[in-house]
C-alpha cells in the first residue's frame, strides 16, 4: 500500500526497523486501533522490505487505546517484540506484560491553514474567548504549537498544558485522562480540542465548565457541540438522580482484563464502598464488553445497576441507552456519597 | 434462584463444594456458556451458602466450549480455582493453563417419554432406518442409554460409540469432534442427534452421508432438517468450486488465542501449504472474531479469502454469508489439493 493512506500518517519507520534489529527480533506482533488498521499493510510491507525474514502477526482485535493490549493473543504466539501503533504508553498499566512493547505513534500529516484559523477565530469570538487551552489526541500533538503561534499572531493567548504523566505529550489528553487540560483550567476562557469526532470533547466537557470547541483536522471544521454536551450531561444526571431516589439492593461490577483496564485498586475501593452501604454485589470479568453480555448477565441476576471499572467511557458512550443503569465508578461515588454538585470524572 | 432453571439442570454441587474445600480455595472463577449463565446464580448461591467467605468472579464473556477458556480474565484476577460449567475437558487444549480447572457438566433433567419415542420411531420408518447411531451433546449424555433401551423394545438396534478422546463420554460429540459417530458409521442406517437446535446435526452431516435426525429435548420434537443440511452442503461446495476456478493470490489466516482455539500445528501446516502453492498470506490473531474485525482487516488488505484456524464452526455458522470467502482449514486443503469428492471436516 504505497497509496495515500500510508502517506497521510507520519510513522517513524526508521526507528521501528532499528528497534527490531536491536532486539534481534525474528517475530513481531503488531496492534493498531481499527481506524489505523490500514497502517498494518504500510508498516508490514516496510518491515518485510527491509527485513524479509521477519514473521509478523497482526492483531485482528479492536484497540481502544494503549490500555487495551491483547495479552492473551500475544502470549499465544510469543513474539520477540510487540509494536503498538497509534498511541504512546498508557500511564496506568496495572498488569505485568512480559514482552517488549514499542509504542509507535502515527501522526496525522496536517498543518493548520489560515482558512481554518480564521474559522476558529470566528467561533472563539462568539464566546468572547481570548485565552484558549489547546488539547489534543496524540495523532495531532505536533500541530498544537503552530495553532498556538497562529492564534498569537491574531492577539489570542494559547496555553498548552503538560500532562501529569510523563509518558504523555504536551497538550495530550486521553478519553480517560485530562490533566493537560486541568492544569491550565484557571488561565483559560475556553478549550480547543484538536481531534476527529466529539469523543475527547465530550470527556473534557464532563469535567470543565467552559466552552469546549473542536477543531477537526479530518473534516476541516471548527464546531462547538454544545447541544451534544448538554444532552450528555443531562442524561448522566438523569440516570444518577433516578438512582438516588431508589433503593439499590444489588449491583454488578464489571472487571476488565486488558492490562490497562484491569484496575484492582479501584475495584477494591468500589467493593468496600458497596459493602459499607450494605449493597450486595457480583463481580463479572470481561475481555470486551458487549450489550449481549450485559443482557446475558442481567437475565440471570436481574440486578439494579452495573458499574464498569474497566473503561469509564463504556457507560457514557456505549451503554448510556441500556435498559438498566450502567454507570462509572465516579458516578457510583456521587450517588452513594451524595455529592451531586460536581460531576466526578474520569475514574 | 431456587426457581425452575436451577432445578432443570443436574449439577454435582457436592463435588463442587468438596473440590473448593480440598483445594483450600478462597477465590473461584466461574465460566459458563451463555445458555447456562443463569446457573451462575444457582451455583454462586450454593457456594456462598456453604462457604460464605469464598470470593467469586464470574466471566461475562461468552463461552463456546471448553476450548474457550478466558485465559486473560483468569490471569487478571488470579483465582485459586477455575470452574468451567457445562462442558467436560476439551481434548485438544494446546496452551498451558497454570490454574486448576474443574469441568463441571450440567445435565439437562429429562427422560425420554413413550410419546417422543413414538415420534422418533415414526420418523425412522420414513428412512427405513433400523440400526441407529445415538450421539449427543454433553447436556444429554445420560439419556442415551434409556433411548437405546426403548428403541430396543421396539425392535430397533441402537449404537452408542465411544469417542476417541477419553475426556469425552460415550456418545458425546462436539461441534468439532465426531469420533463417537464415526466409530459406528459402518453399523448404522441413520444417526439420531439428541440436542437442542441443529448445530451438532449440521456438523455431523458434513461428514456422514446418512440421515441425521434430531431429537430436541427442549422443544420435545423429532426432526430431520434435510433441507438445512442440503443448503449448507451446497453453500460450502459453491464457495469451494468458485475458489477452485479463481487464482488465489493472498490469504488471511486467522489465529485464535483461546487455549483450545490456538492450534499451532494446524497453523504451521496451513502456512506450509500456502507457501508451497506460492500464495502470499498474512497472520491475524484474535480473541473472538466479529464481522467488523474481518471487514476492518479486509479494508486494509483486500485479500482473496480468509482461513479460520481457531474454530471450524466459525466459517460455517457465522461467516458463511461474508462478502469474501471465509473457509475452514479442511476446505483450504480440499481446494489446494484438489480433493473435492469427500468433504474434509472437521479440522
Amino acid at each position: 500500500m504505497s497509496g495515500s493512506f500510508c502517506e497521510s500518517y507520519e510513522v517513524d519507520y526508521q526507528a521501528l526497523i532499528n528497534t527490531i534489529q536491536e532486539k534481534n527480533a525474528s517475530t513481531v506482533f503488531i496492534q493498531a486501533p481499527d481506524g489505523l488498521k490500514k497502517l498494518y499493510k504500510c508498516i508490514g510491507e516496510h518491515i518485510i522490505d527491509k527485513l524479509p525474514s521477519i514473521k509478523i502477526y497482526y492483531s485482528a482485535s479492536p484497540s481502544f487505546g494503549a490500555c487495551d493490549i491483547p495479552l492473551e493473543e500475544i502470549e499465544a504466539v510469543k513474539p520477540d517484540l510487540v509494536i503498538h501503533i497509534g498511541h504512546n504508553k498508557y500511564p496506568f498499566l496495572s498488569r505485568e506484560i512480559n514482552y517488549d512493547i514499542i509504542y509507535l505513534p502515527a501522526y496525522y500529516k496536517w498543518k493548520p491553514t489560515n482558512d481554518i484559523i480564521n474559522m476558529l477565530i470566528n467561533e472563539l469570538k462568539k464566546y468572547n474567548a481570548e485565552k484558549i487551552g489547546l488539547v489534543t489526541s496524540i495523532q495531532h500533538v505536533h500541530s498544537l504549537k503552530e495553532i498556538a503561534e497562529k492564534l498569537g499572531e491574531h492577539g489570542y493567548i494559547a496555553y498548552i498544558g503538560k500532562p501529569t504523566y510523563n509518558v504523555m505529550m504536551p497538550g495530550q489528553i486521553l478519553g480517560c485522562e485530562y490533566s493537560a487540560a486541568l492544569k491550565i483550567y484557571s488561565k483559560v476562557d475556553a478549550y480547543l480540542v484538536v481531534a476527529g469526532g466529539i469523543f475527547h470533547a465530550l470527556g473534557l466537557s464532563l469535567i470543565v465548565d467552559k466552552p469546549v470547541l473542536i477543531l477537526d483536522p479530518y473534516r476541516l471544521q471548527v464546531t462547538y457541540p454544545s447541544s451534544d454536551i448538554k444532552r450528555l450531561k443531562a442524561k448522566r444526571y438523569y440516570i444518577l438522580s433516578k438512582l438516588r431516589n431508589e433503593v439499590i439492593r444489588n449491583v454488578g461490577v464489571i472487571i476488565g482484563s486488558r492490562p490497562g483496564q484491569y484496575r484492582p485498586t479501584l475495584i477494591k475501593y468500589i467493593e468496600n464502598l458497596l459493602g459499607e452501604h450494605g449493597i450486595k454485589y457480583y463481580l463479572f470479568t470481561s475481555t470486551y464488553l458487549s450489550r449481549e453480555q450485559l443482557i446475558s448477565i442481567d437475565n440471570a441476576y436481574n440486578l439494579d445497576l452495573y458499574v464498569i471499572t474497566s473503561c469509564p467511557r463504556l457507560p457514557i458512550d456505549d451503554f448510556n441507552d441500556f435498559y438498566k443503569p450502567v454507570i462509572t465508578p465516579g458516578e457510583l461515588v456521587m450517588i452513594l456519597k451524595n455529592i451531586m454538585e460536581k460531576y466526578v470524572y474520569p475514574w
